[in-house]
């Protein structure tokens, strides 16, 4: 099988490449993308002998190509991303690019035909209407890498969709779930980028710690399973042993566990429907004794609410919140903004935005843009 | 689908009868059969105009013929209910019944190529190799209405068997989870009685409170899901929340939870491979807060060590061990012996006996019998 991985340098790229390595011969790539990160990339194309590859930044391309072989494809840009996957035979997409630049891809790729192993939450986010009319008229299909819908896929094996409930998404709270409100303001980076249980890139991690992430978690599960928002839950889990669970209509609960590694929804994804074999580290709740639940509180964490309210809103919402929350948590990242201000900052785009259908890749593309001009304007404007 | 029940008027029985209620005409009763509660009976043929019983206690039946119809088919005794089986017509047997008494009416059903829906585990702990057999040459099929087997179903379900690693069958640890084991020997049976999280009848909650109970789950899941015993594992987990958990050889953990209601597992033996609703309480992790975990403590609960070696060694071992806990439990239940008593009888039983394929039902039949007589001669003997 020959997967196309989008985002290869980052965490959930190099796990895949471990499952690549597990089963070698069985899974092969085709091409590779990274945003600037030219020595791991430049070392992977070595080790799996990558025809074709993409590098996002394009001052990192400029270190990039003396370094590659010769007969290697290379492609520059985020332009640069949808021709190497135009352009590229591969079966499966694995797209682990992280924000909205991940979209145009997983359309591409659906309009090949293809699968789409996604961990790109962004493309369910901001396009998930335009991806399920991909769906709906039979181009391609999705198989989610995120341990959450993974477990929800899991849960839902040899099961009849129409007799679910309800679907419960665990978060784990992230760092500062027993913080209180009002020592949110002083909150550092480095703080914030402690996940507790889950050792995964920056962006997500600070998506954690917000609780924004489960939010777009929930959109990505109303979508994959077809699931009305009113039956999709949250619960705080803190330890990230149960990744997710589904309530059937006769009470019954199916819940996937595990130790917290990526490597197997993202090996499952590969696999679907089958199963391939993972040696190592198993769950062992004797050993861990106890494990908990909590109701989310949203008044600490209103990027949380803020996230399901745009994604029941729908339309042009959610790309705007997405390219809010991507800015504000880069300035966040840098300094300029305290973690206090990503909702605020999230809460200045939505109320300076009058909703639309999402129905076109390029109205989601200028929503995001421009909503990252007024974003960055806000956010220059407060600190003069 | 035409049910024939057997021990229609215990805790099974009757949550059998709210299943059929719930689905008045998909469901409907062929027969029924109880031992000695001859007013829940009569109200049962009533209800559901029945047309066969058997009435197992020959006091209890000639105190039920005037009571019920003239039309309905009565028998009586231990052959009533393989008379019963093999003259009624119906689609599945739901073999409720309490001790080795079980045994016989599965063969029968399983014989005549009919679904058995089996909430007795002594046709699987005594007669395991015979109903393997069975099942092997294509006669019937067997779903297991036990909580913990129906749970493990349930996180089967779309997957390859192959694929399974180990099953992890969890146990509430009964009354006597934290007791220390000086305190044994003065444990009465109204305390024995009070399980801590599931309803049940008399003789299972005593089989629970030695731990027991969970030996032979463990038999009945080498047999029903073709297991080596190296690969089933027995977890203590007091809050009855995770019914059960396979681990596939991936790492993922499939676990299946609820709350503690013997109508779900009840109705996907019903309906299996389907599910059908059923109303009311749900799960709410949030609520119950936190739930916890640990290894059984084989010391304290020798039972079930001698149970899970017996069903190692296989043959007619694990039917003296069934047979002379029997006798022991009642006689607990009457005052006769103390509940430390329970293994030592079954160990005294179990030195006694030579061990010799169990290859056939009248074997068995036998070993029981004997077993039973040894058990009393040995229990009047130490009291004298």
């Amino acid at each position: 099988m020959k997967l196309l991985l989008l985002g290869s340098t980052g965490s959930i790229g190099t796990s895949t490449c471990n499952c690549v390595r597990r089963f070698e011969g069985a899974f092969t790539f085709a091409g590779l993308s990274a945003n600037n990160n030219v020595e791991r990339l430049v070392h992977q194309v070595e080790e799996f002998r990558i025809p074709a590859v993409c590098i996002c930044s394009a001052i990192a391309a400029k270190k990039a190509r003396p370094l590659l072989p010769q007969a290697v494809r290379v492609y520059e840009g985020k332009e640069g991303l949808e021709q190497l996957v135009n352009e590229t035979d591969f079966d499966v997409l694995v797209n682990a690019l992280v924000g909205a630049v991940g979209f145009k891809p997983t359309v591409a790729a659906l309009k090949r035909n293809k699968r789409v192993a996604l961990a790109n939450k962004e493309s369910l986010v901001i396009g998930g209407d335009i991806i399920k009319g991909l769906l709906e008229q039979g181009c391609g299909s999705l198989v989610p890498i995120d341990s959450e819908h993974s477990a929800i896929l899991q849960c839902l094996n040899g099961e009849d969709p129409s007799t679910i409930e309800s679907i419960t998404i665990t978060a784990s709270g992230g760092p500062f779930l027993n913080k209180k409100a009002e020592e949110f303001g002083s909150i550092t980076p480095q703080e914030a980028l402690k996940h507790p249980t889950w050792s995964m890139g920056h962006k997500i991690t600070i998506d954690s710690s917000t609780l924004i992430n489960k939010g777009f978690e929930v959109i990505e599960a109303h979508y994959l399973f077809a699931m009305p928002y009113d039956r999709l839950k949250v619960m705080i889990h803190p330890q990230s042993i149960i990744h997710s669970m589904v309530t059937f209509f006769d009470g019954a609960v199916m819940a996937q566990c595990g130790i917290p590694d990526m490597e197997i929804p993202i090996q499952y994804a590969l696999s679907y429907p089958r199963r391939l074999p993972i040696r190592g580290k198993r769950l062992d709740l004797a050993k861990i004794k106890s494990i908990s639940f909590a109701e989310p509180d949203y008044k600490r964490f209103p990027s949380l609410k803020l996230c399901i309210d745009a994604g029941r809103q729908g339309g042009t919402i959610p790309a705007v919140l997405n390219a809010a929350n991507e800015i504000a948590v880069y300035q966040f990242l840098k300094g300029a903004i305290g973690f206090h201000h990503i909702p605020r900052t999230i809460e200045y785009a939505l109320d300076a935005h009058r909703n639309q259908p999402a129905d076109s890749v390029e109205l989601i593309e200028e929503t995001d843009a421009q909503t990252r001009t007024k974003v960055l304007q806000y956010i220059h404007a407060r600190r003069d």
